[in-house]
């Protein structure tokens, strides 16, 4: 009998749309031979949506999305400094409200470094880290506001609100990926030294949870020191915890070391399964090079993995895994040293070959 | 006739004290020649003297201190973990108080990377940038707090503040700087797309102030691709303005990618000049290896450059960056390419002959 996913699909804008039909091509390659359908619905979210409606989400499209497995999402956002964008906040309106209305209190970032693969780093030795990213409070939570806008006078405050209930659930999930994985090493990264309430709580509740897993190895740095690490010695990771903001920032950081943003995959899980989790590459929606099939798919691809393993499909999730890295490795090694570019949809046909042949 | 300058010296903990003891000597090297004399009085303070006294920054502590002209610190600190040391944040209390009372709104961290010095890169380009970090506002101002602290239902908070009149003026800064520079970009970084009010009103003073700096060139960067851009391409870096938070991070970044922590020099700065401004290496204490000799110097002594500069001593100043210029090249080009490690005070020394040669 076969099981079927109900999958929300958000292409978005730029890069969006292509990225996500080579995702698409990948899932169903991956899958065929597996007792599961996947039933598409396509929402039209974005600036596109936007500059056409006026619409950024409304309660009716977040409740058609709940009732959905799991979303894949392209990249949304238009172009920067598009003044009919000025007031639609898309980041904030669309990725971070599905974030928040769908607790994805886990926002999961993998990084590594595939073999072959150019990195910017001298010596980047074995990069293959996970950044656990606390994906509903801290800064992001847009608890913030202003008075004499405009004004020489003008105070704007922004809140970062933390609970111990919030810190715990993605500290807890940050201690599971931990022990299963071969070093079982956690770092927490925060700024204790400074943002001393909200860091004594990260602390304290990492040290508690700590006490559960023995088998897991604890530290902690800095979130600026951090990011020396990260240059200098990124081989020094194996899971990283942290905020909201520290998480973003570390991230991208990290997903410029092993690849670049074109690799970076995440997905924005809710745990609990009361609510849709949501898989997305890191990157964004790129419109100067949109439409011309200059993206790579690979960091959609990479979500769909993260997306199939969410589904207990793990089988079809280390297939595309493992298509990608031979992916990968075939460009870096096919004889001249240099690539040759491909376009969008070759790098998927080529994936999508690798897990039918 | 002899102008007399009156520096507060608090050399600190862990290596705090050798690398002050060098940069002294090449503060008396510099000026030999000039028509100054400087007028020393040593502070003890930091965690030596919380274990010693109970105290962090005493109010004579401050008044003494703000009777000087200026200041230079080595490093603050205890051994991490030092139970004794749990309840005295030396950074809020000792560091972060003394750059908030002595109004030091601008952190000016240049980043350098010298001519034969190794990077973490593999293609650095040039790396010449200043990073103008606002000191005084943002998440580092201490407006936190928490409820049911130790509870399953604690709620901690941290409030970033973020003022016209210190926004602006920390801008007007940097666009000053810029201006004096021979590339003239300066490039906001921020997180405008999330923290939109803080963000808004960054955004907003930018562009104001820009409308009277015709020559330089303004553009923006969210804190996250800002990481990726360090790695990638720092040479697109001129001026960076930026928040309290964003700016400690982005320093150590570029303090890795230029060659290290232990050549990264700064400067709390009140322009003002109602209070002492305080220069300082921008690396920690080290305990692990102090008293050994083993730390190196330079940035300390590159703080005296700046230190030299804001006296308005700006030849005594090129002749203090001039001579670390040299040494960084004689180390790096002395034959077998290895440099010998030489000890703390043999850079001091390297240097003081450079400059009295
Ligand atoms: C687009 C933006 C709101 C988002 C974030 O800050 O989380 C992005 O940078 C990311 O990392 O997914
Ligand atoms: C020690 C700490 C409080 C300080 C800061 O965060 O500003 C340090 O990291 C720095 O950059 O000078």
């Amino acid at each position: 009998m076969s099981r079927s996913v109900k999958l929300a699909v958000i292409a978005g804008d730029g890069i969006g749309p292509e990225v996500v039909t080579e995702a698409l091509k990948v899932l169903e390659a991956a899958t065929q031979t597996e007792p599961v359908t996947f039933d598409l619905t396509h929402f039209s979210l974005g600036a596109t949506r936007f500059l056409e409606t006026g619409d950024v989400l409304t309660d009716d499209d977040l409740a058609a999305i709940i009732e959905h497995d799991a979303i894949l999402l392209g990249a949304v956002g238009g172009v920067p400094g598009d003044p009919r964008l000025k007031n639609a906040n898309i980041e904030r309106g669309l990725l971070l409200k599905l974030r928040f209305s769908l607790d994805h209190y886990v926002n999961l970032r993998p990084s590594v470094l595939y073999p072959g693969v150019p990195s910017p780093l001298a010596e980047p030795g074995e990069v293959d880290f996970v950044v656990v990213r606390e994906g509903t409070e801290g800064p992001y939570v847009g608890n913030g506001g202003a008075i004499r806008q405009g004004s020489p006078h003008e105070v704007a405050n922004e809140v970062s609100v933390n609970t111990a209930y919030g810190v715990e659930r993605v500290v807890r999930y940050a201690f599971d990926v931990a022990q299963n994985r071969a070093r079982k090493r956690l770092t927490l990264v925060h700024k204790t030294n400074v943002l001393v309430f909200s860091g004594s709580l990260w602390q304290r509740i990492v040290t508690e949870v700590a006490a559960e897993y023995p088998d897991v190895a604890v530290d902690y740095l800095h979130v600026d020191a951090a990011t020396i690490f990260l240059v200098t010695n990124p081989s020094r990771f194996d899971v990283i915890v942290t905020d909201n903001l520290f998480g973003d920032i570390l991230t991208d950081l990290a997903a410029a070391i092993s690849g670049g943003i074109g690799l970076a995959a995440s997905g924005n899980i809710n745990p609990d399964r009361r609510f849709p989790s949501m898989f997305e590459p890191v990157h964004g929606s790129a419109p100067d090079i949109a439409g011309r099939q200059l993206a790579d798919p690979t960091a959609a691809i990479l979500s769909v993995a993260l997306l199939l393993d969410h589904l207990g499909l793990s089988d079809a999730s280390a297939r595309v895994s493992a298509a990608v890295t031979a992916d990968i490795s075939a460009r870096t090694t096919s004889g001249t040293g240099a690539a040759e570019p491909r376009s969008t949809s070759a790098v998927g046909d080529a994936i999508v070959t690798r897990l039918t042949d």
